[in-house]
């Protein structure tokens, strides 16, 4: 009784009406979010100061009551602490300088103590009942932005670079596979109940690099981060992958549950992955509202049926979206 | 004997060593191409001169002698021919006042005359053993660039008319589908072997909608354009669908082929799809050659081994890839 809902889901357990939370539920849709952001003056000073990060956090839980909080921050925190002078600039996004090699890159867990500081924030002031999620980039994901310099769906830096010196890069890999897992069991040690893996570029890749490139490393994290908490429960979003590619995700990473993108049919995620499944409303839906967000959310609590399920978006919410739309949403899901 | 060898292999026919062409072929990869490209002054006059769009379509042939000749043309001459200023900037990419409605747009197939005239010219200097290809774009994919404006990934406008006023989007698609029908009649009846339809942007898209904006109006493509060429020969390229997607799209459009993306598994394709496939190279591999480039072609050889298999990419041919690695590729496959 007194688990959080989205605990026992993550794991097993099964709920007519799914718990429900939001990808980037902290954000610019939000009029409070809008106004602390304008205050914090920029993106990193909310991401690296711990009452700043610790209040956009729990906007949405105080609007909305979702079931879970997911920390305020980056996936752009990990190159940071491994040395890389990343900025956001508005209307640019993230920019660093590219890298052609992991050498020299050592790791500053420390630096991220604004991070864990601001997990301690929001675990002091959550209900017993809402579940509190850490998360972090994935090793390919980060890898694609360190080899670019920068974000979007740029992969071709990367692939470049792992198909040309696959020794090399898969060093780089592994090294931020160490940092992502120790980075989570900090997250988890600060009251993180649940942590998120986003591997958001993981879409466009050969079976063959799937499989290296996403596939073994988030299983030496996940692996990773047991040796040091062994019941960490963790989901993993290897976004946009095939269908194929999630369920060797599914089968072989060790995660308890996989986010799913909008385009995955969730009634064959149901049917097909050996685990818990999260997902996956189109956020345009979302924004588009009326007959259209009923029908699709009816579509997905219908294809999940008697599955445990998180119910979520199959992407990051737009800025665009109506708060209006977030609450028929809920109401909806809720029942 | 006579037959062309990529039009057997779309009749069920199986070669050890596949035809090959690349998407893209006749693009900035090429200097002959730049030279001409840079004469011609825009992209748009290239297109509607059928002198110059047919001597870029015949560059890539002379060089490689490749199994087809794909023509040189865009996706956008549809929209222009509806009525839509369409301009092409440098460094912009493509622009058109966005439409909220389909109302008013007429098809002026004799515009595209210059795109007839072109064809013409190509197959008359195409030796008996190359394959000619017509293309359009899809409906979805068309309807993303109408919707918005603009080109890139841009399917939120789109998506947004289709969810709020599912009625009148699939009427424009339904329009779309009968204008993409007769400009590959045209094509067609200009000396075009076979056609290949671009749905460029189908990824993404939920279950239920790629069902109706992808798969729906293909099928009427197909079904109308054999009303008038009864033995049409259509490839299909429902770019990074899922894997459902590409198994229904394959099952229920009536196509002959499926072009494959780079991230669908070929292997999967072969063993699954009840269509020829055509595929996947990463373009990206063979941007960096070597060891990588001969590992992936070999795959993709190995997993289509007893499937009527058209080598090709799985996406466009970038503009920075060495010449030195398309003649690597081309030995590879031939063998």
């Amino acid at each position: 009784m007194s688990e959080k809902r989205l605990i026992a889901v993550l794991k097993g357990e099964r709920f007519d009406r799914p718990p429900v939370w939001m990808m980037r539920q902290a954000g610019r849709y939000l009029p409070e979010y809008r106004e602390t952001r304008a205050r914090a003056g920029s993106f990193w000073t909310m991401c690296m100061t711990p009452k700043l990060a610790a209040e956009v956090t729990l906007q949405p839980i105080r609007r909305f009551g979702f079931d879970a909080a997911i920390l305020f921050s980056d996936i752009l925190v990990i190159p940071a602490a491994l040395g890389m002078a990343v900025t956001f600039e508005d209307g640019v996004g993230p920019r660093m300088a590219p890298i052609a090699s992991g050498a020299g890159l050592t790791f500053d867990a420390d630096s991220l103590s604004p991070v864990y500081d601001a997990l301690r924030l929001v675990r002091g002031s959550l209900s017993q009942e809402t579940t509190l999620l850490g998360f972090a980039g994935a090793p390919w994901t980060l890898a694609t932005y360190m080899a670019a310099g920068k974000g979007g769906d740029e992969q071709k830096a990367a692939k470049l670079w792992g198909y040309r010196d696959p020794e090399s890069f898969e060093q780089l890999l592994d090294l931020l596979a160490e940092c992502v897992a120790a980075h989570l069991a900090r997250q988890i040690e600060a009251g993180a109940d649940a942590v998120q893996i986003f591997d958001s570029w993981a879409s466009g890749l050969p079976e063959a690099m799937f499989e290296r490139w996403v596939v073994a490393p988030t299983r030496k994290i996940v692996a990773k981060l047991r040796t040091i908490h062994p019941k960490a429960l963790v989901i993993g979003f290897p976004r946009a992958a095939t269908l194929a590619g999630y369920e060797r995700y599914a089968a072989e990473t060790g995660v308890d549950a996989v986010s799913l993108d909008t385009a995955a049919p969730i009634g064959w995620a149901a049917k097909t992955l050996p685990c818990v499944i999260q997902g996956n409303l189109d956020p345009i839906a979302l924004i588009a509202g009326g007959r259209a967000l009923d029908a699709a959310i009816d579509a997905i609590l219908a294809a999940t049926n008697g599955k445990p399920h998180v119910f979520n978006l199959g992407h990051g919410i737009l800025p665009e979206t109506p708060i209006a739309h977030v609450e028929r949403m809920l109401k909806r899901v809720r029942g």
